[in-house]
């Protein structure tokens, strides 16, 4: 067996040993010279599962896809500069999806900052303002244990206890609040010196547990208002599966007072759910709209899609809205009333004791008005020429079971809340901040991490706009990608500004005539093209026939008549 | 003609207008929603030049070469959330380069940041670190001059001043200090309303004149000290042609005590220069830095390339150093006496009267040892095999007079520091962050603004991390790109910790085996390659005979025999 060795430089030695007591194993590398000593702490690690990207705006939103499914902090590793800045927009991603990532950016030390050095910039709290803990280490003069001046060995005790507490409290804030931290860490050269033992211990301060403060007092009152009341709407934001006990599922189903709202990125399925908001909230007079509002809403999971749900309830709003989350709470709807701090599953377990029930008709008229609308988009989309819209549902039918989907942000995770989707399906979309920017290279880590086939589905700016997710050696073999490819910002045309100008053209739609063919072709994905309704019938069956090769289908619709069949899909339920 | 349109929104109009009555017209837009108060304002003004960029990495680097070129601001236009997280490593680019970049970014307004709105993120002060102003802005609740009640109108009319000062204050800084400002626009819906007519005046602040510092007394002491001191060192960092007059390269070439170093980036040449110096210093002895060891260094310019120069004059400090640049100082050598905030031509023609000459031979020794130094390069690039370094001397023989040569970061801009260039080219890398991340896009800003015809060299992993540079619709059809392809991060084998292992080759060198072939198809490049001498003579005579549309040129070296071959370049001066 070849031996393990250890970067010389006790700091790296110290930050290797505390991401692996907190179970940190997944490391992903960019490359550079003054991160040599993480880079050899953790690839020489037999434990550590290390990637390397090149590119650290694509290595950050894979190792976003990867914390995505395993829930535990990834780390990023890059050198100093500019190089670091390349991780922002993941971090701000993870930053309001509360998914954990631990950024290790190698500096120089920090005489050398602002001196005319290359690769230099003022890496200290660089995120502050999306970030949950910025270390700032100090760096060793001597990568050596002895030292022979009392002195200065009593100030290298001490810088050694500074970054050891940083490094834990980082760490644990990664774990404890489920977000991004930043450690920055100087180095002197040598970099590239290695021993075959480690010259350091480093103390692990255990993570905190969490204190959950949920009074009887407020149960009690909560309770008897949940009683009560005869409107009760249950809204799930984005939600990983499996998160909610199909219990308390049930529990909601089986009264009548409560409606469940959920979107496809809920991961929660049941026959009693409004799931399609859009569908049924689009066409609601005021009269109808009063008889929707809640006296009581009660939200779980992060960020909601549906702009006319906000609308709705920012409009009609409910006497108390109840968020059930163990970090953080928005007050999306200007009317919060309790912030629960507990997972969800706590608080239900807790909370639905002695409930009495209550008469109500709220769940059965909303849903019967559902099933009316299910019928009426059925009528639609039978009857409409290809486009987007009808490309979406073909799409949703040619999945196979068991798909994990992955959806970019804009147009295509707005067209996906349209459909009732197959229930095996798990769904994710970065929606902290809804950015395009790294859908595929989120796609390509969580693939990766779960192990589940995985299809990503995404619009043409998007796709081309993270072109480098698929510089990635990483890439499963049965991964899929499926381009909408409208030629253009597609949403552009649905938004009220749209006019048929240049200007309107070039700086809204930015239009073009890019396709994914050569992409494919540099980077190892089998092609499929379809222009029609039957073509990609038939090409996306094929896609997910061929596992041996990753497989891209670009589905090309018709740029100047999606919007106009987007726009009757919603007049079509007056 | 066709009538010009204003945005409705007022603040947008003040935006608009400032720009205007301060000289900025040309605007880099990228897609989006949020932002079209301000898409609408420039994009109907006949003046502005508005260009469409989606990647926000690629259209800040685009912008920055543009800005590079033209040497005033341009400002750039994004839409709210991680879209403006994109453009920091420009920032940082632009922060260190002094190149002056204004970031209009478009935001909700700020009782809508943290409620858990789309594509909303902390925007305000977000580039803290490497931004010289930033203006947060207030919205406006009312896109009308007419307001009937009094209190709202004064506190409108309170709110649209603070927004005229900061605008003013934000752009005078950009123009003043040269350098990146962020103005932060938070705009209430509707967005897309026009008007035939602004509704409001806003006032431009001029911007300051620089009040120049520099006492008679020190004049005198300084002007002593130079006169007296047999060995003086002019030192020249990144450098824009035609920033000094010839008169002073003459002035110093006069002058037998004055040594002048040069890299390529300084864009200065005479033949009394030292313009390789780490042909010259690479293989000195203790002896011999003493000798070249300066009494006085004046240093104009930025960053300086050289890592052994930097050595060298931290270990041999001069007794003075003096950096001559209206606006910084960086204290490189640790021992920086004078900083004189004066342009370097104002300073030479105020510093340079009633100089006394002195003896010395401190030119003349070293002149002839670099003329040594040059045969011995001629030789040895006679003998060597086909590699990076033999692969340069071919290209720089075969660029065309009157280019403009643009570097990528890392092995090109330092190999590119062994040559004597043809003077007639110009040379820019971006030095400010050294990084390998925007140099692509960056070239094609300065290859339009300029309008001179653009080679850029680049490295195989710079230009793949920007390949998102050439989804640009701005390209000019007489732009060159040279790629030298060694399969991976070459640089990482000349330092000192290569070693053959599987970790080497995945975390620092990340080999590779793409082309930039499908690329060259994908956004219509004409396609080369070179393997050999022979092959790179014939293939760079075809690039520059082709001016009909963008031509790249692929040049493959042998991964692992360049590092040898430039380390025997350097122990060949011994």
């Amino acid at each position: 067996m070849k031996k393990r060795l250890y970067s010389k430089i006790p700091l790296a030695q110290s930050i290797v040993t505390l991401c692996e007591a907190k179970g940190i194993t997944h490391i992903v590398i960019s490359p550079g010279s003054r991160n040599a000593p993480l880079i050899i702490g953790f690839s020489e690690h037999p434990d550590m599962q290390c990637y390397s990207i090149v590119d650290e705006r694509c290595a950050a939103f894979f190792a976003l896809g990867i914390a995505q499914q395993i829930q535990k902090p990834v780390a990023l590793v890059c050198s100093s500069g500019s190089a670091l800045l390349n991780y922002y927009p993941a971090i701000s991603e993870a930053f309001y999806s509360d998914i954990p990532l631990v950024v290790l950016s190698a500096d120089r030390p920090i005489e050398r900052i602002d001196i005319g050095d290359g690769q230099t910039i003022r890496q200290k709290n660089v995120f502050e303002n999306h970030i949950l803990y910025s270390a700032n280490l100090y760096s060793e003069v001597v990568a050596e244990t002895k030292i022979d001046d009392p002195k200065v060995r009593q100030k290298h005790h001490e810088a050694q206890k500074h970054n050891e507490r940083e490094i834990n409290l980082a760490l644990n804030k990664a774990i404890e609040q489920k977000g991004p931290v930043h450690i920055n860490v100087p180095f002197y050269e040598p970099l590239y010196d290695k021993l075959e033992h480690p010259t350091i211990v480093s103390r692990n301060i255990p993570v905190e547990k969490p204190h959950h403060q949920f009074s009887e007092d407020l149960q009690s009152e909560m309770r008897e208002e949940w009683s009560l009341a005869k409107r009760k709407m249950v809204l799930i934001g984005v939600n990983s599966p499996g998160t909610v006990e199909q219990k308390w599922i049930e529990y909601f189903a089986d009264d009548p007072s409560v409606l469940v709202l959920t979107e496809t990125t809920s991961n929660i399925h049941h026959a009693s759910h409004i799931n399609c908001i859009d569908q049924l909230i689009s066409t609601l007079n005021e009269n109808e709209f009063k008889a929707l509002q809640p006296d009581i809403l009660l939200t779980i999971g992060g960020m909601v899609v549906s702009k006319r749900i906000k609308a709705f309830l920012r409009q009609y709003q409910p006497k108390s809205h109840w968020h059930i989350d163990s970090k953080k709470a928005f007050d999306t709807y200007f009317c919060l009333t309790e912030h629960i701090k507990l997972q969800p599953n706590v608080f239900f377990s807790r909370f639905f004791q002695e409930i009495k029930s209550v008469d109500s008709t709220y769940k059965s008229s909303w849903v019967s008005i559902r099933d009316h609308r299910r019928l009426r988009h059925a009528a639609y989309l039978d009857k409409i020429a290809f486009t987007d819209l009808k490309a979406f549902e073909v799409i949703f039918n040619s999945i196979t079971d068991g798909q994990m989907i992955q959806l970019s942000n804009s147009s295509t995770v707005r067209y996906a809340q349209l459909f009732t989707l197959n229930p095996t399906f798990q769904v994710f979309c970065n929606r902290g901040t809804s950015g395009i920017d790294g859908s595929t290279s989120t796609a390509i880590g969580a693939a990766l991490a779960s192990g589940l086939p995985t299809t990503l589905i995404t619009g043409d700016l998007s796709f081309f706009y993270d072109s480098n997710g698929l510089w990635n050696d990483y890439i499963p073999s049965n991964f899929k990608i499926i381009v909408i490819n409208n030629e253009g910002g597609g949403i552009f045309r649905i938004l009220p500004g749209k006019e048929e100008s240049a200007n309107f053209k070039t700086y809204f739609e930015t239009t073009h005539h890019l396709t994914a063919m050569h992409l494919c072709k540099m980077f190892g994905f089998e092609y499929h093209t379809a222009h029609t309704f039957e073509e990609l019938v038939r090409e996306s069956k094929k896609v997910y026939e061929n596992d041996h090769m990753p497989q891209l289908l670009e589905v090309f619709t018709p740029r100047k008549e999606n919007d106009s069949t987007l726009i009757d899909y919603f007049k079509h339920f007056v």
